[in-house]
């Protein structure tokens, strides 16, 4: 594990870019290889999201390789979910009751290129475009690439490989197709694909509909959300089902029917989209996907990190936030000098592992919650109630989203475990009328954290909490 | 739909030739291939399970074919756990305080060839060996096979194809490579892997441990169970981590440490297993592993059933009982005519993924169960306490394992989450010490009624039954 150890990084991308610095930071020889052209040369963003939800743990992983101010600068802040009713009516539920506590609309290519930028400056760390991974030999430590200009062939060595080649890895398909060791595996989707639209700006630049905040129309079975950009437009993004419903991706089909469901759905969106029809037959269709496996590492050869080792459904906004903490986590057991990369990977996994599986867990709930229950009058209770909590209680109380987004200093299994129970507790409690919304504040505090801990203890007695 | 209809079925295992024979009683035409010789004329039982837990579900099944009888005749009743401490010590733990609640150990080949038998009594029926299913072509409808004699492969051609296959489907493996649709997919591995022994019969052909009970030396992290055969022999199994502990299959590799490993932690099994080291040697060490999947079927063409569509660990004795009740369910949608058949095997799936998954879930908790819990005091007082309830109260009261294995009118989801309250509210209740064995039963009763509604109600409000 000495800094003149070569370790090759396959995928550029946010979570390849960003651990490419810090082991560049760190001293170690590091070779980076993604299979798509320099984004900073080429516009590569068509049918990807453009933009992605960025919070506090992923401020966490700026802060470690002294980006933060940097990243501020691309930032737009979005304070809460701007909600839209079929009738466009629209009322804002804010993330948080602390006014320091929101989360930020950023580009993926202009952070990507940031990152990018910041890992070249270290003459340690080298950056290979248009090489495709096609297998790794994790027996050997050795990858297989493909050069898309010159479609050579060639294979790198090093002493340690670490695939952040995304959802899609080519060494984790190694890893399943290789049979060497019993590799825990599970492919997830959702009924649910999704398609980008956008709002594009007003001819003066103007934003055509609030900035800062993140918009949803929920209707039940289906929603559509936007999160704006800093040229004034927003990414729009459908989620809908394949083929239940009266409306679905398989049967929007026409022009007509597409701009009939609009109509009907989202007529206060339509207002805004005049390029409705372009950006829905251009854009592709795509789905929704969760990735867990294990291990993650194959003994002191091969890591998998970020999605390439847990992707997620991005209804949390955390895809982008899980990776960078995972190098903030990795960077934390290298400073254990553990001796040997066998150890340091598993030791990783360890930490780590509880905490992927329990974002995903999170963010499938999201969805359920964004689409439907962000609606219902119970659920809309059980916000007030807790932004009045965290308003008049700053430091004593934090609602589920907020120790998921804001709590960046315990980790999503905890935030998770306490989250849920709480939830539990207020929605039980509503439900009783053991609590009201027009009660004592301070009394619904202390019933609030007593019914919580006895959720909490009760599964803990039960073995509900491993 | 027609009855003329032709149906293939791959693999003549336990579910693949029970569903032969009722297909086959209900008029249709069928093949089936195996891939295996047939197991009435070679023994092929090397290093397979040679025993399983036969009970209520399976026999339910075995009701709707005519079967009942000649099942029994191959039964062993197993009343109860016999519990082995590290002293030698040995105490039953009966499953149900109901009497005619039992499990019964029975044949793996026994019971497959009695299947075969029924089946091939229909001359609508044709069963096909040495033929191994390599790829099915579900768009097609049709499979690619292999004769293992002259290594010929051909192409069959039928309506409808229904793959029971196995945990290693070749048709899941074409669904999983096909990528022509959206297939969830997940493969989940224990930590531990199982090797089978035995006891072998005393001299005059008796038992050498107690005939009706299902063995089990529980040690925390590890242990050994034994199933009876007819023939006075135990099938021994010992469930045991790869690589963790001192102990441990990776490094169980000379005669010494293996008789130490026994002598140390089974003394009472090695005293009746003079031929263990022998065993231990020849027989293959083994994954455990959880199969789950989604969709089950393509369009109307094709569809997975039993363990190539939902493989579980063994834990709870219920795989075959878990692929024998598909049959029966499979049939029940079949008796609903419902026109065609992409209709019928998506009303299959609607019904029975959910009571699969549950059972999934069920038998790698009843693993720490096993090896673990039923040792622990609360456990034991729990059981205690259940089993009094169970016969005192029998049409008032059942325990989880009950509801699971005996009370085959409901289904394992079901089951599970009542059996789960269940559990909580006692184990807390003990806890608390609300509740106490020496009480009044009646009293107690009534308390875990009370509590068991309360926590599922309260997760049913808090939307946590889903």
């Amino acid at each position: 594990m000495s800094k003149q150890q070569n370790i090759l990084i396959i995928g550029a991308g946010l979570c390849g870019s960003l651990l490419a610095l810090r082991l560049g930071q760190r001293g170690y020889n590091v070779s980076v290889y993604e299979m798509r052209p320099d984004l900073r040369k080429v516009d590569i963003s068509a049918g990807r999201s453009i933009n992605l939800a960025f919070s506090n743990r992923g401020n966490k992983a700026m802060k470690l390789v002294g980006l933060e101010d940097k990243v501020k600068a691309l930032c737009i802040p979005m304070n809460g979910r701007m909600i839209h009713d079929e009738h466009g009516n629209t009322f804002q539920s804010n993330y948080s009751g602390r006014e320091h506590e929101y989360i930020n609309s950023i580009s993926r290519g202009e952070l990507n290129a940031l990152l990018l930028d910041e890992a070249e400056k270290h003459k340690n760390v080298n950056i290979h475009f248009n090489k495709k991974c096609k297998s790794v030999d994790f027996e050997k430590t050795t990858a297989l690439f493909k050069d898309y200009n010159s479609k050579d062939e060639f294979v790198e060595d090093a002493d340690i490989i670490i695939a952040t080649d995304g959802a899609g890895s080519a060494m984790r398909k190694s890893y399943y197709l290789g049979k060497k060791f019993l590799f825990s595996f599970s492919q997830a989707y959702l009924t649910h694909g999704y398609k980008e639209l956008s709002i594009l700006p007003k001819e003066n630049g103007d934003y055509k509909i609030h900035k800062n905040a993140l918009h949803i129309w929920p209707r039940g079975s289906f929603m559509l959300i936007a999160l704006p950009n800093l040229d004034g437009s927003f990414t729009v993004t459908l989620f809908l089902s394949y083929d239940e419903g009266e409306y679905n991706f398989n049967n929007l089909t026409t022009e007509d029917k597409v701009l009939e469901f609009f109509q009907n759905q989202f007529p206060d969106a339509l207002a805004v989209m005049p390029n409705l029809l372009e950006d829905f037959f251009e854009n592709p269709t795509a789905p929704l996907g969760t990735i867990k496996c294990s291990p993650w590492h194959y003994q002191g050869n091969t890591l998998l990190m970020g999605d390439a080792a847990h992707a997620i459904v991005p209804f949390y906004g955390q895809g982008m936030n899980a990776s960078f903490e995972d190098v903030v986590e990795f960077d934390k057991v290298l400073d254990q000098n553990l001796g040997d990369w066998e150890t340091t990977f598993k030791a990783y996994e360890n930490t780590r592992k509880k905490d992927t599986d329990a974002i995903a867990d999170l963010a499938i709930d999201n969805f359920h919650e964004m689409k439907g229950h962000v609606n219902h009058a119970i659920f809309q209770e059980k916000r007030k109630l807790e932004m009045a909590l965290e308003k008049e209680f700053p430091n004593a109380y934090s609602s589920k989203y907020s120790l998921v987004t804001f709590n960046e200093a315990i980790g999503y299994k905890e935030a998770m475990l306490k989250g849920r129970a709480q939830d539990k507790a207020i929605i039980n409690m509503l439900s009783d009328k053991e609590i009201d919304i027009k009660g004592n504040l301070k009394d619904i505090l202390d019933k609030v954290k007593t019914e919580t801990e006895a959720i909490l203890e009760d599964d803990r007695i039960a073995g509900l909490n491993q």
